[in-house]
């Protein structure tokens, strides 16, 4: 049974326990929420060596670090240094979107060195060795996709991204209406592409019930992809993109029926005044299936910093109601990302989900910043780094710049307006 | 008669039609808003070697980037180099905060060489000279206070800080409520510091119309500094800091009477769901003043990467309709900042004010985004770079990364979605 049927019929597990511990909730209420589809536990029955963790409505908002070969980059010492600056870094999930080298060998090895919920985009290795085999990635036939998907899925995949909506209506659509960027997704692509030369419908959503099977037989999550997610701010929330969406909706009612944990992917580059209702679209037209959106990218003008312009997205978006976010480096749009660019995107992913908990009103958010403002009012350094998202860098910084007067920084030294209200106003008493 | 007074009159100055060439608008409008105040052109009648630059209602989010030597750090040469690196990155203004070293001659040296408006917080001299002379901060008097102001507007600042709204009345309300940071803005605290010292009233509330005298005699633009701005999230939008707003509201209106220019400066550290409630306060207190504001800091946890938690809260206040945003860098509660530093802090700040510049619907910022769409569809590498937002940063990644398939970047290489879908998709047709 799946975590998801085992709460329908109302038992407790571990799994579910651990997670009402970490979040500091009620585990009657996970229960409630896993078995309404609310809130998913990516974790894959043959993957029992990471930390329980869940992603939905009411809980902390989660962040997912992307990292993976590619043809031109396809070392696994180099993609074991990512997965640890991500996880080091506090990514919550990790997905390997490896497409070059020996892939299945690179998957192994992250699924066993993670201590987080890994996923996957099984459709990539579809593609490849559908080039191998047949010379060309339309070539692959259905049966290949769902054995790749059926093999990931029994060596311990915990969450797999399926773009399932993008079917022959959704691509009539984007074609009706035309659109600057087309498609930017590497798996909504490939399955267009499959479609256009088969002429035939997106195997993925035609035998939706044979992936249904193979989910619930190894409790992996079905992320729902979105193939037509916007690629430029130009073509945000469009005909098409709403389109995928409905269908998506669809079929999260038909994972849920089946029991099948499922989450529902977003955009993607949208600006800011179209956040929130992208937000609130996915929660109706899904039933509130958890949100997973990448980024979203506010502005198309700031390659190199994408990981800051994510940030502003991914804060307005988790305030809104999205439950997961996707990191993105300041390598996107141009490069595949480094440790370090895989750290600074973490990082800055998780700046914007604990923002957005604290105005979603997360008590625990909120007493972690009161705990920093009172070591900034008693001017403990000691106590500020080591509640720093980032101890790390915040030692780096007031190491390279000592102060001469030791309770104040190099920036006011001696003018220091916390070292000198304290003089002024004596102990007129506590904040109360 | 300063360009507020000209405006009244109905004058059209050479700084107005440059001002409406640059934002795309009629003069007519500028004028009008110059006028009625929801527009200032900071520019000294001693200062005309700068590009006339407007700051306000209607037009493009503009960003400050603060430099300035401190008692620890006091090299001119370093400031220079900061100077040089904040309008690189495209700073609209910058603020020179100097307290270490000969700080009139680091003043004259950035007025000379700055192509932006320069403004200052002139207490800091008047603070610095007061230790010297008096032996304390709070020794100085009132007279030493405007005789700084009138020196600094006679070299030619463009903008100053003033703490006029600090008053008995507002520290009264900050001893009643009490606070958990209490001040954290270093003109504030010399401004209470003075005022419980002296036992008196604050000079710069209390002799306004002295110091709107010189104001007005060298076309100074006043910015109304917010002594009692929240230095954490658990501070923001309290009695203390409302009650000075409202003070300053007053003096807003006492300002433009006597055809001052001025402005408002904001929060500080202010939880994400208090953002737009801020702005709207400031708009209706102070009958739609330009506001500045610093940040504002969505969260108190990230040291080493404030200006991406700036960004996020900068983001917010401009699209609700703050005017001016006072970039916060990497450095932040740390240390004085590098000029590396600096120009991450203005990038951080300028993507901010364009992505709210799209959420307003301004068409020269959507104008931008979608060259840069159109670029990355025709896979054209070098023109992406020329409109990135930091076209060097833009570069060195992609130049750390040479991909093999030319048209692509390493992250995908040949299964780049851009390049397939055009074979997949053909030419349906153009966005409509």
């Amino acid at each position: 049974m799946t975590l998801m049927e085992k709460a329908k019929q109302g038992f407790v597990t571990p799994e579910m326990e651990r997670v009402a511990q970490a979040e500091g909730v009620e585990v009657e209420w996970i229960v409630r929420s896993l078995a309404e589809g609310t809130i998913v536990i990516p974790r894959n029955v043959n993957h029992n060596t990471i930390e329980p963790m869940g992603i939905g409505k009411g809980l902390r908002t989660k962040v997912n670090a992307n990292i993976g070969t590619s043809p031109d980059s396809a070392d696994i010492a180099e993609e074991l240094r990512k997965l640890r600056a991500a996880i080091e870094a506090g990514a919550d999930t990790v997905m390997d979107l490896s497409v070059g080298g020996d892939i299945n060998h690179v998957r192994a090895t992250i699924l066993r060195e993670t201590t987080v919920p890994l996923g996957t985009v099984p459709i990539y290795q579809a593609a490849i060795e559908s080039q191998e085999k047949h010379g060309s990635i339309v070539g692959m036939m259905a049966d290949d996709i769902f054995q790749v998907i059926e093999e990931q899925a029994q060596q311990g995949v915990d969450f797999m991204t399926v773009h399932c909506g993008v079917t022959l209506e959704t691509v009539e659509r984007l074609q009706r209406q035309g659109r600057l960027m087309d498609i930017v997704s590497r798996g909504g692509t490939f399955m267009v592409g499959w479609m256009l030369h088969h002429e035939e419908e997106n195997p993925l959503y035609d035998q939706y019930d044979r992936l249904l099977d193979i989910a619930r037989r190894y409790d992996v999550t079905l992320s729902l992809g979105d193939g037509l997610r916007p690629g430029c701010l130009a073509d945000a929330t469009d005909r098409p993109q709403i389109q995928e969406l409905i269908i998506i909706g669809e079929l999260v009612d038909r994972a849920r029926e089946a029991g099948v944990q499922v989450m529902v992917e977003g955009p993607g580059h949208i600006p800011m005044d179209q956040v929130k209702a992208n937000i609130q679209l996915e929660k109706r037209l899904c039933r509130e299936a958890p949100f997973y959106v990448l980024g979203p990218l506010v502005t198309d003008i700031a390659p190199g910093y994408d990981h800051i312009v994510a940030a502003i997205g991914g804060a307005l978006a988790a305030w809104a109601g999205a439950d997961f976010i996707c990191y993105v480096t300041p390598a996107e749009h141009l490069a595949l990302p480094s440790p370090e660019d895989v750290r600074e995107g973490v990082i800055a992913a998780r700046i914007a989900a604990h923002a957005a908990d604290i105005a979603k009103g997360n008590s625990k958010a909120l007493a972690r910043d009161e705990k920093m403002a009172r070591a900034r009012k008693a001017s403990d350094w000691e106590e500020q780094i080591r509640l720093a998202i980032d101890p790390e860098k915040a030692r780096r910084y007031r190491g390279e710049s000592a102060p001469s007067v030791e309770e104040t920084c190099t920036m006011c030294g001696a003018y220091c307006a916390v070292k000198l209200i304290k003089e002024y106003l004596g102990g007129y008493g506590e904040c109360r």
